[in-house]
């Protein structure tokens, strides 16, 4: 970062947070090549911006250093238990499968300026083969984040060291190969844009925890330890009335939603609304992905597609299903594509 | 192919099948660059090898053309109903998860020349990202196959032309797209290695019905219309014993299986033994391949682990689970890695 | 391609030549993924189309095949002599240095919707890496098209069979790797834009051989045996003013201009014209690629930037010069990305 | 790098020499995964290792800083003059060229665990297209080394900053574009290996200044300002004879060379001949390309082909000749695959 203080930030709200924006973006790994963002806007409504001193002492109280053994490398997955999976399948009742993956584009966009490649390969015989590449992290594609994506002061999760970490070909603790055994739980959506009674939140709104909670008493559902989480702010529907956002400014969650999750035990977080984007902080750029990633070892799902799955809820008047995703097995890589399935 | 007739092919099984299976390899997207397979002897046991006739008679006794419509993509995905899939969730028992991916290695071998790619990429703040690129196709990644993954005579699965349903950049049909509703239903493990009291099959061996029949007398279950089916035959520890296998020859399925899967109807094929290669035919150079796919619609579940698997059923007496994945969304791949879970 | 035959295709010049286009984008490695060019008018002025056997007819009449020994992969570059690089050498007068090769772009465009990837790799060290991909061929990296990169009858320039050159991993015969001693010769630049006294060339007009002509005659030039012929009809200046051109339509060389080259003994041709796109025929759908390539053994630089390159000439009152340029090293490549220099 | 301090370091040559020949591994951008190179030895002849503040001396008493203006990119091609051009084109004598392009190869190797690849891809009509892609750093591929290719203290060539330099999509500044005029000089080898009458240097030797004006006055030739220089030890004679080396140890330059190259005005170095591999310093892991990329703005030809061009200059009775390559005009790439050419 800069010599600029968090209070000379604070002041020049609209230019700053654009620099910012643009660290936020390349740290979450999207390429902002070509791309200049520094006439985003940036304004808050519904909850304050919190300071860095107040976010570091969220990412202190979530901590969940220690919890689950030194080595342990699956973070909140270990709330998910053979008992809780029992449960579980025990969801499925009309055999109905929702998937959660977005279609994969090979198409740029101005969110994905470096999409996926797919190209079939040649061959003479009856066979046909092919091969692709991708960049998972970013906004477009449905993918898993490994709890080492992030870190914070040189650390991930359960305080191993980035720099002995990290290796070009890949990270060698906390990558998304931790989670080989998958993901099999109890699922529940919040509707939080239908709780509200708006189509979608706005760029510049927090989702907050009155939020969540405004959900789960609408749905009559409560989120439970080892579920997975999954929150609709109704993107996906303003992009089809707007047409595609830009990456700046975006809704998020308040941070002191990241408490909550810890309260809970949530397993996995999922939604249309995670980081909100700028943001205006020095040393917590991306402050839902670092108090999650590193301090409560919280992976996320980055992505997930929501309308059909809140039209099955609505329809089934049920919010809470069977939720399976797993991973490819591939040591060291910090994302992978997925495509979860939802289980009525 | 060649001018060579099935007779003279017959007549000269060694040269010449070793110079089919150059063929074959190419025709799965194995690259066989710089590798000379022709020293790959080749001999039968067990089943004799079929025709060209007789393989064209099963491909033609098997079809599932127009059984579900003529714009049907799924094949015997079709068989995994509703009731199938509520049926499969209430396997679950013990709540214990198995993996049936294979670790993706990024080194090279000689099954493998063009092995994946993981790359982390540059960043200057607290995020990590990366990119990874892959030909899952072969044998070493767990993948599924596409219905779009073979033709036989310029046809894919359901009738559809090949030549005007491939492009450079992806299939227009039948590809791994289809199948994103994933996959959620009963899976049977038949260990025929054990059922025959042998290790594993070697490498001139066929699985045969009588096989799979024997393995399900031994395990007193019975594979069922919707099921995914999983043949064991050993090979992951007779690699573990004697190291890493060339990919010819190899023992493989008597397409007499085929029709037993078809009779069954199986609506997933996943195991350690597919082909049995190098095969000595013209026409059909992968003949399981171009029978499932191209003619029942059969998707394979390539190269899944298995051993996992084995001890756990072996361990519980159950040789039937609830089996699950989804390929990722991603329109024209004809195949897709994926990370298959068994819940017991 | 289909049943229609071609004077049914002359008839109806419009629908079947745009039809045509997307057969020639998909042949010449552009993807058509997502664009629809059936829109794409087709008109042409200043020569007249020719029927397929005409083009056959020119085909076979420009045919290097023996010439220069059964096994020959270097085709027109033979013309080359040691004798030819030394006078080359002496037309460095003034020391100034002109590239031909245009930017690299990592971004999409309507003519290239898979463009480079360059991406910085992690590294904790001062040291810092790099990875790219690219494919060569297409309308926007100036690149070598080798020798392979084109077929007429499933044979290859000097009577090699296609299907049994080519394998997924490459072209065992006629890649890029035969130019490895790389291209020192004498360059000649005829601008036919400026001889007509147009900025550019329409899309609907061929270059012909009077053009040439009237270019060597206005710049008092003469292309000789084994010089570079590079023509420039103003494409550049074209996309400066109208903005970026879609693939079709496009101006080109008239098939007769093949034959002109083939007397002249041209060593490689290079302009910013070269296929008119698209074109009516149904056995040559690239008709000067296939001719070039295939018939002549003639190499093809294919979109080098021109502008520059004019403008020294025009200031110099010189349109030869010494150019020089090497294909990398790539066994199997049907193409390479090359930065070819100019000296004067 | 770690608290080890350098005194700490020589005492424990084997094994500290070992722990930062992976750390210079892979700063060079090689990646060592699943690589071992912990027992690589160490040992030094003909000169000693030079401690980090006698290298850092050097650094700066070789430095550019500010000498072609505070924007300069091209560093010591500015020695390049069109006098040194014209005069480089009256060396070409016999016509005859030597590539310097050492063959790209798709196989992997304990140097280069991650090769080029190379595909051809899916195409219906005549023509046949690629796509292929690599990272051109390491000890395999003939490659131009950007001055953006390494830092000392978070400073690149000309004062610049690292930290605001590198993206995650390439360089903003002192990438390989900023070569896009290419090279075209006099080149002259020197041919250390043949003055010393060895067959090769052995991997603990340095090279030193006077093997340099040794090979000078054997072979009646002398450096001079803005040659490229070429550098024989006898690598490739040593693999051919003994099989492809480890990256570690290996003979290298002792850094007073580059003094010598500053002096004698150097426009380009390259050889088979850089770092002594592994290298006991803490702030100089890299020293050779610290000082000539970071320090001189003296590009570096990494890892050309020499056999053929010694064999040439041995025949012709001269080590001078006519140099001439360009780079891909690729922006932020810090390397390019170049094939270089030498006319006699």
């Amino acid at each position: 970062m800069s010599s600029v203080t968090r209070r000379e930030l604070m002041a020049f709200t609209g230019l700053a947070a654009a620099v910012l924006s643009r660290t936020a973006a390349a740290q979450q790994g999207q390429a902002a090549s070509g791309q200049d963002r520094s006439a985003a806007p940036r304004a808050t409504s519904r909850a304050r911006d919190l300071t860095d001193d107040e976010l570091e002492a969220i990412f202190n109280r979530c901590s969940n250093l220690g919890r689950w053994g030194a080595d342990d490398e699956l973070g909140t997955l270990n709330y998910i238990t053979p008992a809780k999976r029992i449960a579980a399948a025990q969801l499925v009742k009309t055999g109905e499968t929702v998937s959660l993956g977005r279609d994969i584009s090979t198409t740029a966009s101005k969110v994905d300026p470096n999409p996926a490649r797919l190209m079939i390969t040649f061959g003479n015989g009856p066979g046909i083969s092919d091969y692709f590449a991708m960049a998972p992290h970013g906004m477009t594609i449905t993918h898993l984040d490994s709890l080492a994506h992030f870190s914070f002061n040189d650390t991930l999760y359960n305080g191993r060291k980035r720099s002995a970490t990290m290796t070009a070909g890949g990270a060698r603790w906390g990558s998304i190969f931790a989670m080989r055994q998958g993901i099999f739980t109890r699922g529940v959506l919040l509707d939080v844009a239908a709780a509200r009674g708006v189509p979608w939140y706005e760029s510049n709104e927090y989702v907050t925890v009155a939020d969540l909670e405004a959900a789960e008493q609408r749905q009559s559902v409560r989120v439970s330890s080892g579920d997975v989480l999954l929150v609709r702010s109704g993107m996906e529907r303003m992009e089809q009335e707007r047409g595609l956002q830009d990456t700046y400014p975006r809704a998020g969650f308040h941070a002191e939603c990241a408490e909550w999750m810890h309260r809970r035990e949530v397993a996995l977080y999922g939604g249309d609304c995670i980081e909100k984007l700028p943001y205006p902080s020095e040393r917590f750029p991306s402050a839902m992905h670092m108090i999650a990633l590193v301090s409560m070892g919280l992976p996320i799902l980055d992505w997930p597609a929501l309308t059909a799955l809140a039209e099955t809820c609505d329809r089934e008047k049920r919010w809470d299903f069977l939720l399976t995703t797993a991973p490819m097995r591939l040591p060291g890589a910090t994302s992978a594509p997925v495509n979860p399935l939802c289980l009525f």
